[in-house]
Parts: structure tokens; C-alpha cells; sequence
């Protein structure tokens, strides 16, 4: 140990002062930009899923145990207390797997994040300011701490959007409580002791539950250290800590350096498609052949799509429903190629299920090609009129290289929200969400989430 | 893999097939006996503890936002909503450490599950042999996944009465809410989703949020699964699951075998002492050098307390507040001679800071003895006229060797009540837990527990 670290904060120490002391004007105009995108390309998946099953049943069950209601459900009539709404919303935020992703650790980051600034903001009140400033200070703990273990976390099978979420969510509920930064350092401590959420149930509904509980689960650590709980301070990356038992040796200055400079912030994107990351390089690169050289599917012998090992790993699977066609290459270019779309209907039970899909994921093959860069994606299609065309896409719509436009995010949101139950007020929703910054209540923008009302 | 592997059932089916099917008739009089033992010294301990700071910070945080009140908190007056009741309970039941230890896995195992048959039964009807029922096999579940991570769960920083708690919890209110074997699967798979909980955190209240969590999150699975949630088969044992993203590779015979002919119940322990368990002999070897050698504390010169590396390890240490009290050799040899009690008032705050214990607390020396077996010790007494005396002790009171009486257990839950707010009604408490199994209606239980009405 180096002589110095005698004295040198913890990463909750640290984080937490770094929480405590930033304000909006520390922000600066990308990252609150970047804050407002977030919120609502989030705000539309949860439109979106609103009415889908699993939140209509985390709604049945809670509603049996919800106390006063002081937080709105996004696209819905009800309303819970703060910490069974931040559960509930989270779930529908993530739902889709259509909200974005901080690419180097493939974090989820607004989902468990946002749902707490909303009901806390409603219940407690809160300018749009402070709001924003949360959510991006949450968000950046939260990908920081995910940094520091990326990537063998996720590898070993942690889902890091519920274990690092949870982070975030704590520290964004601790900024809009007002907690200083000892008293944010216990709740993110807190929270270490709530991190859990496995990529093992990533394809069944407990995946919600690790969702949802690192929004509630984090609001809950900021709730008792306001009320006087403490945590030790090496929670996270103590020798019992968070981090080591989790199997991880964190890197510290990954977490910690830069902060208030450096912005994970920025390097969060968001989906054109609602599918894994990975596939929207095929998907676009399918898109492109179509379009350029008006190939109808009924044309097409053979497609190969060419990627990466990760490509390979998470895409090349048999398709039984709609969760395993938004992680399939063989559906990613059937739909692109047979309805020039990869939308929320292309990624559905009806689309996975249809037979025309069925048999055109039978002539896409996956090809292994390691020199393509990740993300990247080439798809060779030989028509049966003999020809071959190929393209190669290597930033794919939305990455980072090529990130989605306001109008795009718009577009998007105009489009899940066609599928929940606000779509007379969807216009309205995205002028808030432009301008939140100015509200001196924050809360107006749940009323005009909730359906109550309608 | 062998051949037999394919059809084998995970460690989830297995476990939810057990709990589904195994009734009262089954589970044979040891271990309804212990496990009426078991929620006997819990009740005792939660009633002892209903006053104490952290768990009425958690009441003060939980009031704002629980839902209808359907569950008693035990020994206080308000009720809440059945999640954070069960929450409330375990922190509670858990909090003086003086609950049971399944000394295999160190699992406190009742804190986390019986918090959630008691509310259950309360809120929704059931008989004392379907809560008792419930309790032995959700706690059979939790020190059989212990089994199967111990010891190295532990010693890479997971609390593990957190970790396994959930699981035990989830199964214990699957079974009472009559779920399949089916659901109960799901709901031990979503219950991995949830199991979190650091060693790190033990000395900070931030361990009552690990605590409260493994039972409010193991009801949520329940009910999650009630309602149609699924989770994946290895959500427990997969390549992705809970063990192993955890660290271990978990031992499926030490899990599943024997299920229903071999109880882990029966090797639950209760405590004489609210100390840490390898304490129990040090004290008792005290108590008997007092006792039989008429030694005043005044007349002692030094003492030397021998046991093996895991006494050393965990007892050895600086004494700064009652936290600490409870897990050092030091204190515990000094109260023995001083007082002639270790108990609740012996490892006060107000007892750690004593001049007395503090000065003796300087004398006492701790040596490794490598041959002496696990929870032994051997302390060595020199008197200031010379003489020396020594004694041995191997079982300590409350060890499987020489288990607490059910006397005693009743004496204890004497002496806890009357720290609490209920001793006016001890007596008939103490009846009622004798004779739950007689209950058509479980939830009376509660009424006597709760102290609304007083």
C-alpha cells in the first residue's frame, strides 16, 4: 500500500462527496443534454411497456401492499409510494431491452436511475434542475462503479444493470434528498450490501425483479442513511466488500478518475432498434442492401452474416419467442430484408412466430470473422439470380460513432408511445422533457407520464 | 456430464418439488419440535430488540411509505403492509446477534424466514401446522444452499444468513401461499436474483438492510411467482447463476441429498450468550473457573485464553463499542469473572465502556492452540497470590453438543421480553409457540406478539 493511501477516501467516500458537491452548473451543457436524451428515450420504453404482462403483473402484486400514493406509474392509471414506484417503472423503463446502453459495460444506466428521481421529485418536490442533476450524478456513479469491474463482472455472470444500478440509484436518490456526502457515502455503502441481479435469468421475467429492486433497493439506502444508517466505508471495494466478493479486483482509478472532468455520461447511447447491441451493425447493414439494390426477400437464396466473437456469442441462437428474436442474427436480417423494419412489431411473439420469418432465419448464416472491429457486422446476400451483394457497416445507428439525433430519439419515443397509452400527450411529454430544466416543479412532468386521468 | 444429467432437475426444481410436497406429516417430531424451538428464541430475540435504534429508524423510514396494515411488527405497535413488516422483523429478529446459528454455514437461518410465515399467516389465514410447516422447509432450504457455498461463501465477503436467507424466505412463502412445485421452482430462481448481503457491512447497520432484505425479497419471489413469473431453470447452479457469479462452484449432493429424510434443522443452535458463538466457550470455561474456585475478579492478575485460529480470528480485537463487545475474547472473559453473566447487559454499550471491563479486558491474553477442535477454549487463570487454575471447555453451552434445553430457551426469551415492551405477556406467548401447531388460526400468534393494545 502506498504510504499515502493511508488517508486517501474510500470509493464511497469519495463518490459520495463527489455526489454531494456537484451541482448543475457543474454539469455543463453536453452532459445535460446528454441527461435530458436519457431521459427521454427512457421515458418512451416505459410508455411503451407500460401495458405488457410483466408490469401489469408487478402492478397486481403491489398494488396489495403499496403505501400512500405519492409516485405516478409512467403510461399508467395508478399510483404507488415512491420506493414500489421506482420498482414497478424501472421495469417497464428496461422492459424492452430498447433503452440505452453505456457500451463498455453494457449497462442499462437510466433505468434503475430515473424512476427514483421521478418519485422523489413528485412525493417531495423538486426543481427540474436538481432533478436532471441526480439523475446525471447517479448515472455517473453507476457507470463508473461498473467500469472499475468491467468486464469479467458481467462475464461471471452478474447483470450489471441491476448490481451497478443500484449504485446509481442510491446516489441519485441521496443528491435529491439532500444528504451530505458522509451520509451519501453510507448509502452507496448500503447499497453494496443490495447488489444482485444474475445474467443467468436474463431470458425469463426475474430478470424485472433484479430491475426493479435496484431502484427500490436504492432509494431505500438513501431513506435510511437520512435516517441515521451508516455502512463501513470499504463496502465496495473493501477486502469483504462488494467488488472482491463479487469476485472482482476493482480498478480505483478507473472509478474514481476524472471525476467532475470525465463524463461516463456521454459515452451512453441509445437504440434505433429494440434489439441486442450488437445485432444493429447487421441490421443496418441489411437495411442498406435492401434499399440500394431493391432486394425483395423473395429474391434471396442465401444470406452470411460476418462478425466478431461477441457478435457470434450473444446473436447466433434458435428463436422459440420474442425474447430470443431480439438477440438472434438469423431474425436481426430476416426482418430487415423481408419488411425493411426492425421496430417493435418486427421484434414481436406475432414476427418471431410468423413463418415467413421462420424460413427466411433459416438461410442466414453466421460466419465468424475476427478482424471485424467490435460492433461492426458485414452480410453477404446471394440472390438466386446468381448475384452477391455485401456490406459492411462498422458504426452502426446508434453506437457511439453514429448516435441517434434528438429528432431520432423523438421519433422513437413517438413510436413506443404509439404502442402505451399516452399518445395524445406524447408531444407534449417530449416539449417537457426538452425544457425540464426550467420547471420549478419537476413533478408536472409525472402528471403528464400518468394516464390518470386520460 | 453423465448420461443421467439430462433429465436431472436443477437444484431450483428439486428444491421446489421438496418444498411443494413435504407437509406437516412429513417433516416427523424432531423437527417440528425445532422448529417451534427455532421460532421460540427468534420471537425472543425480536421482542428484545423492537426498541432499539436501527429498527425503529427502519419503522421510521417504512411508515411513510408502507401499504395497508396487514402484519404486526413484533413487539411494537404499528403494522405495516406484509413486505415491510417481513423486513422490519428480520432486522429485529437478527439485530443483538443472539438469534440461532446452523453452525455448518454460520447462517442465522430463522431472522429471514419466520418474519414472512408470521406475516403471512397474519394477513392471510393460515393454520399453525401450515406455518410451522412452511417455516422448517424454508429454513431447510436456506442451510441447504449454505451447505453447498460453505465455507468459502462466507469467507469471500457474503453474509450469508442474507445471501441463502432469500432463499429460505421465498420457499417458506411459496409454501404458504400453496404454490406448485412448479412456482416454487420460479420463485427459488427469482429469489437468486435478489441474494445480496456483505460480510464487509457486518459491523455497520447497513447488515440489518442485508438482513431485512433476504425476507422482504423472498416474499416478493413468492408472490412474483404467484403471479406468473418465471425464472430460469440454473438461476441457483447455472454456468450464469447465483453460485457461481458468486465465486463458488456449489456441492448439488450436499444440496439435494437426503431431502426430506435428513434435516439441517436439526442442526440449528440457539444462544446462551448474545456473543459471537466461538465466544460461548471462552465464557463458559469463565463461569465454571469463578464458580468453582471462588475467584473474585479483584483477585485475578492475568488470564489466557487458548482456542484455535477461528476463535483468534474473530475474537481478538479492540473493544470500542457494544458491536465490537460482542465479538471479543477480551470482553467476554472479563464480564464472566466481573459479573458472572454475559448477558444482554454485560455486552451493552454502557457495559463496553465500563473502567472495570475496560481494565480487565488489558489483562486477557489470547494464544493459539491448533490442537484444541473448533468452539473449544482452554482459559488459564493466575491469581494475584500465585495459584493458577485452568479449564477446559469443548461443548459450550448451546453448541450441538450440549444444545440448549427447552427451559432455557424459555429463561432467555424471559430475559429478552423484559428488555422489550411485552413482558407482561411472556407467559402466554411462550404457551402459544408450544402449541402453534394446535392453532386453526396462526395469525393469533401475532396478536400477542404485536405490542398494539397493550
Amino acid at each position: 500500500m502506498p504510504a499515502d493511501a493511508v488517508n486517501r477516501p474510500t470509493a464511497s467516500e469519495a463518490l459520495g462527496a463527489f455526489v454531494a458537491c456537484s451541482s448543475w452548473d457543474d454539469l455543463g451543457d453536453m452532459v445535460r443534454r446528454q441527461a435530458k436524451r436519457s431521459l427521454l428515450n427512457f421515458v418512451g420504453c416505459a410508455l411503451g411497456a407500460a401495458d405488457e404482462g410483466p408490469v401489469a403483473a408487478a402492478v397486481s402484486v403491489l398494488a396489495g401492499v403499496s403505501g400512500p400514493p405519492r409516485a405516478s406509474l409512467i403510461g399508467r392509471t395508478e399510483r404507488f409510494d415512491v420506493l414500489n414506484a421506482a420498482f414497478v417503472n424501472a421495469i417497464a423503463g428496461n422492459l424492452f431491452d430498447f433503452d440505452d446502453t453505456h457500451l463498455a459495460t453494457v449497462i442499462h444506466p437510466t433505468a434503475p436511475v430515473a424512476p427514483v428521481v421521478l418519485a422523489l421529485a413528485e412525493s417531495r418536490g423538486a426543481t427540474g434542475e436538481a432533478m436532471l442533476t441526480a439523475l446525471a450524478l447517479g448515472m455517473e456513479v453507476e457507470c463508473r462503479i461498473g467500469n472499475a469491474v468491467s468486464p469479467a463482472h458481467y462475464a461471471r455472470g452478474w447483470h450489471i444493470t441491476a448490481t451497478c444500478g443500484v449504485f446509481g440509484a442510491a446516489a441519485a436518490a441521496a443528491k435529491l434528498l439532500g444528504l451530505s456526502a458522509e451520509q451519501t457515502a453510507h448509502a452507496l455503502g448500503i447499497a453494496a450490501s443490495e447488489a444482485a441481479g444474475l445474467v443467468e435469468n436474463l431470458t425469463t421475467a426475474a430478470k424485472n425483479i433484479g430491475v426493479g429492486n435496484a431502484a427500490r433497493n436504492g432509494l431505500l439506502a438513501a431513506l435510511m442513511a437520512e435516517a441515521g444508517y451508516e455502512a463501513a466505508p470499504g463496502a465496495i471495494e473493501g477486502p469483504l466488500g462488494w467488488a472482491r466478493a463479487s469476485g472482482d479486483v476493482p480498478d480505483i482509478a478507473l472509478m474514481l478518475g476524472g471525476l467532475g472532468r470525465d463524463w461516463e455520461l456521454l459515452a451512453n447511447a441509445f437504440k434505433p432498434y429494440p434489439s441486442g447491441v450488437v445485432l444493429h451493425a447487421v441490421i443496418d447493414a441489411c437495411l442498406e442492401l435492401r434499399a440500394d439494390h431493391a432486394i425483395d426477400a423473395a429474391m434471396i437464396e442465401a444470406v452470411t452474416v460476418s462478425g466478431d466473437a461477441l457478435l457470434l456469442a450473444r446473436g447466433d441462437r434458435a428463436v422459440r419467442n420474442e425474447r430470443d428474436a431480439r438477440v438472434s442474427i438469423q431474425h436481426s436480417a430476416a426482418v430487415a430484408f423481408l419488411f425493411g423494419a426492425a421496430g417493435l412489431a418486427e421484434h414481436s411473439l406475432a414476427a418471431a412466430d410468423d413463418p415467413r420469418v421462420r424460413a427466411f432465419r433459416a438461410i442466414v448464416s453466421p460466419r465468424l470473422d475476427a478482424t471485424l472491429p467490435k460492433g461492426a457486422a458485414r452480410v453477404e446476400v446471394r440472390l438466386k439470380d446468381g448475384r452477391t451483394f455485401t456490406a459492411t457497416v462498422v458504426d452502426a445507428r446508434g453506437s457511439l460513432g453514429k448516435p441517434m439525433s434528438d429528432a431520432e430519439i423523438e421519433a422513437k419515443v413517438r413510436a413506443l408511445a404509439a404502442g402505451g397509452r399516452s399518445t395524445s400527450r406524447v408531444d407534449a411529454i417530449i416539449d417537457r422533457i426538452w425544457r425540464v430544466d426550467a420547471l420549478a416543479d419537476a413533478g408536472a412532468l409525472m402528471a403528464l407520464l400518468s394516464a390518470a386521468e386520460d
